[in-house]
């Protein structure tokens, strides 16, 4: 995941025989182009753009017409005039990079952290608004290496967005959840939408040609987009931490929350319907994470880590400059994370988990805020707990004061389901347990407390709310009292995690600086979802006892939609039933490259040596999800839309001879 | 995998609402029957027989014209004139079953283990020599719960089988060593034979009728076959020495074994030709013995071991007669473990481990045991080694005494192997070492033994063999000269193991013993390759982050192939390319079952309540080979040919409407 002000020039020339000129480094940079979440490109001269399905899925749903939706029925617009404007869609270009760390690190001058972070916020500020005066252009200073060093990304935005093509969601995003994240994969991941400037299509200076027969096993291909996040320069005690408590009690949550989201649904049939987004999101989540845990357990991803961290901190500890000042670091974060450790089911009970929208009770969560916002609300801003400070507290306010629909069996489920985690987890005589059980069962507490709360009325929180500490002390409601009382030991909790956490931020800045200073662009920075550029080659890998081919193949969607009987979610759009015939089935469809990939890189186009388009990456391989701390290239996997495939059925299936011309150029 | 004389009925109607009558099990016992190696079925009323591809390949290879072969071009007999007989095969027919343990049992009256051993064969051979002479069937003692007790099986055998049709071997194993073990499949692993009785069509009394759907996912079926062995009531000391050090060595050896192969391939491609047997054959075991250590490894199945083991015991421990008859065996078998694996090291080094045709030095070995059948001739049976002992020693002797090419250059790397893994395990100074190196390098060594020792002649061999002790305390042969000093050494490890061995069979025939006393046959023996009836369902299982689907169809046989490229092992006979229109590609092609499957059961017919075959089994998928020693339902499948998928390709591919009707019964 290289940043394109340092790609590795004379690494690819050695692997690929391959060396691009700034010329065609610029032309790819220029292609791409960044949406909200997601990637995508400028693919022909009149501003068409690619990405994928789920990126543009809002716009796909809102320019539906009101009997229909696009989302189920696909789109294909048949001429300029019926392409669909998208409401709230851009698009950002980078136009350049600058180095800026000098200018940020100069300011920082103060003596306490706290004195520091408001001086680095505002040399940021100030670089980029003097940015936007000089050039008109969006700004934003990135900090790469975890606050090793900061980059300015100029960007040209561009805000007229329409719908071109998309097509149906149950081939889009085929094979569902269970296919998520996984591999060998038949999905048609992509829409296509155009630029317009001045109501007339826009001329991009720079696109990408389309690719005449996509690329070959071995092939070296670079994915251009923007990945999210990593942690790959995370020390090993962070990973640690993660592996052991952080994600295990993560993990612990989402399945609290599925079995509570089933159990309303298996008393309540229309639950599914209206739990469906979140019940989704959680097994997404889980999928994720799951794969996150099993990519830290993983021993070879594992050593290679703790061989680079030991030869790291080897350099470090026989250089005497680099050990006066980083030497303590690693320990540093070390203490801290075990620290973090020694609290973590109690942090985690105090402050009832990460409850909202995940099988926790809503009602309990904003009782907790209530009584934290009334004492907040007093203190000066540096005095208040992190997340109260800044905009933080007008946010948290602005979410107590919103009218919310909850569910009261679902809310006794919720504050039941956290009041049974604190009974294992705690022992008896916790002053948690003591209070918020008082001798009852869980079920008992729970239905007590929710049964007597008035916090479902909106203008019953407002009052608390605006009544101050007055009204909160003052409050009878069982909620209020028991956060109440609950108030003190959660804070101690929140006061210490969060000077853990400035420990731990303060010396991974040190430790990228460290790393940057060793080892400078030959190691690239985590992601921080700006562009970066990724090489590899299509290949197969080890999969369940075989092979994973490379490819896929038309072939394998009928395949795989005839093996399950065409159950959900592995269903056939109409049209891909009625015109398989006009197929050629062994097209390729979507494969497999050594790319490196992470969320946010979805829909970025894949391009060949000739920067010609290839495919559209949607997704990486199961295994590969491990890949977000280490990389392990023999079985971590991009996955893409074949560029054959989008042609094939652009023409054969979607009547976009149209659009498929305009892609080839003819 | 119940006996056909203790069925589970009234499991199977509590969970099926299926309880079969003794007719319909006499029917399904008499439709089954066991070829060399695998299981097989009558299917047709003029005793067609359905079996493995890779069962029948002997057969198929051996009956092929001069100028071709039908393991490539495949082939089905037009009419019953063309029908080929097969020079060694036979199918038998289980007749009936009875039980013996009592006249076994009471036979046993010996005071030393050895003297036992000999009462029990004696006692044995009785049986079925009485048995032979009264029914004139062929006759068996089955050892069962491992010596726990005993049944006598009464087979008929019918020695006239003939090649009816057989697909090419690209097709019937298709996807090669990488889909070996492994699902989503897409093999045609069928062989039809025809039992013929007096040079007509034999008309069996008992056979199975073709379903004319095969089975839905979720519906009762039934395996009916020979499953080889089983360890699932081996003790977890036993699976512990196995995960610990018996499966890593043995793993070891495969490892080195291959890295020579691939070393004299690479110096000449002509060997990869002459090695391809030994190399896939190594390579399945490797794939075996890797799939049964992961099991032993598996969290999930070995928890379920150890909580039936602690179960078991605390019952014995509870009950005062059962503590006096086996409350130490459990003990005694961990024990002997523990001490084997205490010079495991010393023991496969000293031995020059299974060297032949894995890798090793074949005249090594061939040293190792002229020097010792010098010595072991001179005593009486009783007090040779075990190996050494009844029809041992002559088999070995013939072994020495036969031709056998070597090829030098390999045979140096093979002893290089040796000598360099015994350099790494064990100390410097261990006398085993010190003698066969003798301060040189490992390959200096094995290229002075090599090439100085006249072993490869047959001559010198036999003067040896003939020769006796004094023949060999008078060789010079480098290689002589170093079996003789090391075997003083071997022989210790080989005395202890024997009689290490020995208390855990004796043991393990006690726990059997304990086991069947307790939970009766609930508790199903261990697989013995006799007749077998195993229930499940066809059903999906999680695989790779995703659902891998209950069945396959012939659209993904030319997906998978077209998503390789056509590449080998994923070619497709040209049959199959030329005719592919003829097929309905969404016909079920394989499908996965929970029924339990071992290795013997290949060429099981699979069927429904009915009787009817819907499936001819040819594998399991790769995690389920764990289930080795723990079944896991929720993630083990047996892997069958569809019987919708057999007539499609019969009538389609092969012209085979003949065959195809008589399945049908048209």
């Amino acid at each position: 995941m290289w940043t394109f002000d340092a790609p590795p020039i004379e690494y690819w020339r050695k692997t690929y025989g391959f060396a691009p000129d700034q010329r065609w480094l610029d032309h790819v940079r220029l292609s791409a182009i960044r949406i909200p979440g997601c990637s995508a490109s400028f693919v022909s001269a009149n501003g068409l753009v690619l990405t994928n399905h789920h990126c543009a899925r809002g716009c796909t749903d809102a320019v539906s017409p009101k009997d229909s939706n696009y989302i189920e029925t696909g789109f294909a617009a048949a001429n300029l005039a019926d392409e669909k404007k998208c409401a709230d869609m851009w698009a950002d270009q980078l136009i350049s990079i600058e180095a800026v760390t000098d200018r940020v690190r100069s300011a920082v001058t103060g003596a306490t952290p706290a004195e520091q972070t408001r001086q680095r916020a505002a040399a940021i500020d100030r670089i980029e608004t003097e940015c936007k005066q000089t050039t008109g252009l969006n700004c934003q200073v990135v900090s790469l290496y975890q606050g090793g060093i900061y980059s300015l990304y100029r960007y040209k935005r561009y805000t007229d967005l329409r719908l071109v093509m998309a097509p149906e969601e149950q081939i889009a995003a085929f094979g569902g959840d269970p296919d998520n994240f996984t591999y060998p994969r038949y999905d048609l991941d992509m829409t296509l939408l155009r630029v317009y400037d001045n109501n007339a299509p826009f001329h991009p200076t720079d696109y990408l040609r389309w690719s005449a027969n996509g690329a070959a096993e071995g092939e070296p291909i670079f994915l251009v987009g923007n990945p999210g996040s990593t942690g790959r320069l995370n020390t090993l005690a962070q990973m640690d931490y993660l592996r052991d408590i952080g994600y295990p009690a993560q993990l612990g949550f989402y399945k609290r929350a599925l079995a509570n989201y089933h159990e309303m649904i298996s008393h309540d049939p229309s639950a599914a319907r209206r739990f469906q987004n979140q019940v989704f999101g959680i097994e997404n989540s889980q999928k994720a994470v799951g794969g996150y845990l099993a990519g830290l357990i993983d021993s070879a991803r594992m050593a290679k880590k703790r061989d680079f961290e030991s030869e790291f901190r080897a350099r470090i500890n026989n250089d005497p400059a680099l050990r006066a000042q980083y030497g303590g670091t690693f320990d540093a974060v070390a203490n801290a994370q075990r620290e973090l450790g020694s609290f973590a089911k109690q942090a985690r009970n105090y402050g009832f988990g990460p409850s909202v929208g995940l099988g926790g009770s809503t009602l309990m969560a904003m009782a907790a805020q209530i009584v934290r916002v009334a004492s907040e609300a007093t203190k000066p801003d540096s005095l208040r707990l992190v997340a109260y400070r800044g905009a933080g507290l007008e946010n948290i306010k602005k979410g107590l004061l919103s009218e919310r629909q909850v569910d009261p069996t679902f809310e006794k489920l919720g504050l039941t389901t956290q009041l049974r985690l604190a009974q294992q987890e705690l022992p008896p005589d916790d002053p948690f347990v003591r209070a918020a059980l008082g001798g009852r069962t869980p079920e008992q507490a729970a239905d007590a407390l929710i049964s007597g709360t008035k916090l479902t009325d909106l203008s019953v929180r407002r009052a608390l709310v605006e009544g101050g500490p007055a009204a909160v002390a003052a409050s009878t409601d069982p909620l209020i009292v028991l956060a109440r009382t609950i108030d003190p030991l959660n804070r101690r909790m929140i006061v210490r995690a969060d000077s853990l956490n400035a420990i731990i931020s303060a010396n991974a800045a040190l430790i990228g600086q460290a790393l940057f200073a060793t080892y400078g662009t030959a190691l690239p920075p985590d992601a921080t979802f700006t562009l970066r550029i990724s090489d590899g080659v299509p290949k197969s890998y080890p999969q369940a006892g075989t092979i994973a081919p490379y490819k896929t193949t038309y072939y394998g969607l009928y395949e795989r939609a005839a093996a399950f009987d065409y159950k959900d979610p592995f269903t056939l759009p109409q049209r891909w039933v009625a015109r398989k015939d006009r197929l050629t089935l062994t097209t390729p469809y979507n494969f497999v490259s050594t790319n490196d990939i992470i969320g946010g890189n979805s829909g970025s186009p894949v391009i060949n040596k000739n920067a010609e388009v290839v495919g559209l990456a949607f997704d990486g391989n199961f295994i590969g999800i491990g890949s977000r701390f280490v990389l392990n290239p023999d079985t971590d996997r991009m996955i893409a839309v074949h560029s054959a495939g989008i042609i094939e059925a652009l023409r054969k299936m979607y009547d976009g001879a149209r659009i498929a011309d305009e892609l080839q150029g003819r």
